[in-house]
């Protein structure tokens, strides 16, 4: 790189830091409501009379590596490691419970085991649970870790706060940011680990632009843990507290891919908008229709009622359907070229939806069926028996010397194909479940009926 | 096989012998015009003043083995060895010319070397001058080993002669018989030959019903020569003229399978129609609309001048044609189902037609291009240069680690693409030259002005 350009990407840096480093005031608020709900929790530990509890602030927000806006805060509740289990979650619930009384709104939600989440002051609350473990390697739940992700990145953070800040928001902005199963992408954790790693921003940029699948990132010189042999992830970033442990495991082939071509056309033409992308359009009706006559090709979507789940449930169902249901069409002879899933977020009664691009949703009434060889007789003998007198077969011939006949198709379009045979794919069990209350099939125009906003962003993307 | 069912075979071909067994007064016929012709033969020699030249009646008339109805004589002029090719050329025509005199029509043809065709009394008469070599393994033409075939045929068909018949009339009425370029079937020596070696009609039958591709039939024991090391072809009957000669060289691996399958048919239900099988329907132009409806798929045909050539020379170049059009409908994504080739026979100004039934003639305006894996920097960035900006590129995304975009379809109709890129398929010389003096391309109904019966027998059994 040039100077002038290094110039340019400080620039750009300083402009982006100036619009998502937490300020002074905000930094003040967020340490008021911490210390505030620390507090409460120590009081709330004392009323139930348990020994032996502490109190933390973990994550972003306590690492200093939060992006101004974001209103984060993880409060972790950590017990004696022997304690039990039904008792960490009977003790953990009633501490976060009398804490939660003060919240705007609160609910249960569980992962490996129960959590609160509360809203309190434009803040968003986690009060979790955990079992205050010897080592990350020994954790007896997922959770454990997370006060040693904490402090191995307060140690060697450094000063880089805001280098952290920096790629977070550039992976925000070109749309690999985020470890849940809908994207599939880069953990906040992941992020700091990169910049310890690499010492800066660009440092890791300037790597990206040649990483290829494969790539492994450590923290020490300890050979790779027996437990990476034969796995096939795109990026493996060893968890320094866990060396079982492939912090970037979540980082599917197609996020690490976006993510290596952003940071090069980045680094071809440093910009601010790869941090603050613009706002994706809102096809109107009659974008969508002019777009869908210049391809030519025919747009089938499946609708159904959204399981009342969270994302990371929904989505691994959504996307397996959307495997599921591809190859069910290419098995029936429709060519799918693309293909998307997509789950409303907040509206009452939400639809989930799954998109095929198809090459063309007919096809004709015959079908070419082809049989053994001739020569095989006793197998070449059944097909012919079988199909060679069949009222509706159209002819019966033998082409490079196999038998072969001409019979009706079953299916002459993807929406009867799918109308019949969706219940035979794959789905999910939430899915499943939705999908046997009901399920629309629109084709083409009568898609322009779908109206959600953010479905109709996502649409763009794809047509 | 059960006596009830033997007996009815034994039934069934004497009805059939009764029916291409020469009549004694027809085979007195054939005698007549044959010695007449040999002698005709003899004077001609004798008023060229040649000596050392010997005639022969070859072939099925000389062997006894022809068919009641069928009126073709091979009449051989045979050369010293030592004879030079150019002055068996010349002396060979001089005679035939002299012999052909008489004819009602006559015409000179080229083989390997030039001979002649000639029609006396209905008979359709070859004179054809060839060397008298001593021993098939060492001839000096291609024709040079059929007096060897009729000495070896002669010494063996000890009685045989109507079950070659039989087996000829079977071949025939289920379309395997003939060895020319167009069948790939059975030529008439490898009938007599299978008779031979199985001993009757009945037991080639029985035998062909287990055949495989790679069966070798031999009339010694000697091991197979090396010549055959290597090669595919499905039927191999060595020649017991010439070890190195596969008699059955032209049968195809469909036309072999055409007929273990009628002789699996036969044999579970023995009957005359396999001799003489119902003459095909010509469509009309109603039955070709229906049964394209009934079909639902796209269908094409090229048609053009027939290149004023012999079938042998015509055919093949029509296959290769056929084969090279199908592979070019395909690299651009139009999925052909069937196809085949045909040429008209007598008519002036006779044209040539190749036919492809398509799943469809048409597709979408877009395609959808796979470029290399981002990490692939090179190459991914070469690909991503050109065709991220393109003005008509519709979409450019990253799909299993691999750049894709969405172009325009150059043709999005089968006949646009046959119409501009037909002249850059592999055509032979022949048929090339035709197709550049024009060719028209016609779609579905606008077929039916293709009137030609026998075009529409064929296109009967595709349809």
């Amino acid at each position: 790189m040039q100077k002038s350009s290094l110039e340019r990407l400080q620039d750009i840096k300083e402009e982006v830091l100036s619009k998502i480093k937490p300020t002074g005031s905000e930094k003040a608020k967020l340490k008021k409501i911490t210390d505030h709900l620390i507090s409460k929790v120590n009081k709330a530990i004392e009323k139930q009379g348990i020994s032996g509890l502490s109190v933390q602030l973990v994550g972003s927000a306590s690492r200093n590596t939060w992006i101004s806006g974001t209103h984060d805060l993880d409060i972790f509740i950590i017990f004696p490691e022997e304690t039990e289990r039904i008792e960490l979650e009977r003790a953990g619930l009633s501490i976060a419970r009398e804490v939660a009384k003060e919240a705007e709104r609160f609910e249960e939600r569980y992962a490996e085991h129960p959590y609160i989440n509360m809203n309190i002051e434009e803040f968003d609350v986690d009060l979790v649970p955990c079992f205050g473990v010897t080592d990350a390697s020994c954790i007896k739940s997922s959770v454990d870790r997370t006060p040693f992700h904490n402090e191995f990145v307060k140690k060697h953070i450094n000063g880089l706060a805001d280098e952290v800040r920096l790629l977070k928001q550039f992976m925000r902005g070109t749309g690999v940011y985020g470890s849940e199963l809908k994207t599939q992408g880069f953990s906040g954790y992941l992020t700091e680990l990169l910049i310890i790693h690499f010492g800066s921003f660009e440092n890791v940029i300037f790597s990206a632009v040649d990483w290829k699948p494969g790539l492994k990132i450590k923290f020490d010189s300890d050979p790779l843990s027996d437990s990476f042999k034969g796995r096939k992830d795109p990026l493996i970033v060893i968890d320094p507290t866990d060396p079982d442990r492939n912090v970037a495991a979540a980082v599917s082939i197609n996020k690490f891919c976006e993510f290596v071509d952003a940071a090069r056309e980045f680094l071809t033409d440093p910009s601010e908008r790869y941090f603050f992308p613009e706002d994706i359009v809102t096809l109107t009706d009659k974008d969508l229709k002019d777009r869908m006559r210049s391809r030519g090709t025919d747009l089938i979507v499946i609708c159904f009622k959204k399981p009342d789940e969270v994302e990371d449930v929904i989505y691994p169902q959504l996307y397996k359907m959307e495997k599921s249901v591809s190859d069910l069409l290419e098995q029936y002879q429709f060519r799918v070229m693309r293909s998307f899933s997509w789950a409303g977020e907040n509206e009452k009664e939400a639809k989930a939806i799954v998109y095929f691009e198809l090459i063309s949703s007919r096809l004709p009434q015959i079908k070419k069926h082809i049989g053994p060889p001739v020569w095989l007789r006793d197998h070449a003998e059944k097909f012919k028996l079988k199909y060679k007198h069949m009222d509706d077969v159209f002819s019966f011939y033998i082409e490079d010397g196999k038998y072969v006949c001409d019979i009706p198709r079953k299916y002459t379009s993807a929406t009867s194909l799918l109308k019949s045979r969706l219940n035979t794919c794959s789905l999910g069990k939430h899915i499943s479940a939705s999908v046997n209350e009901g399920f629309q099939i629109l084709e083409n125009k009568e898609i322009c009926a779908i109206k959600y906003c953010d479905f109709r962003k996502l649409f763009n993307r794809y047509i």
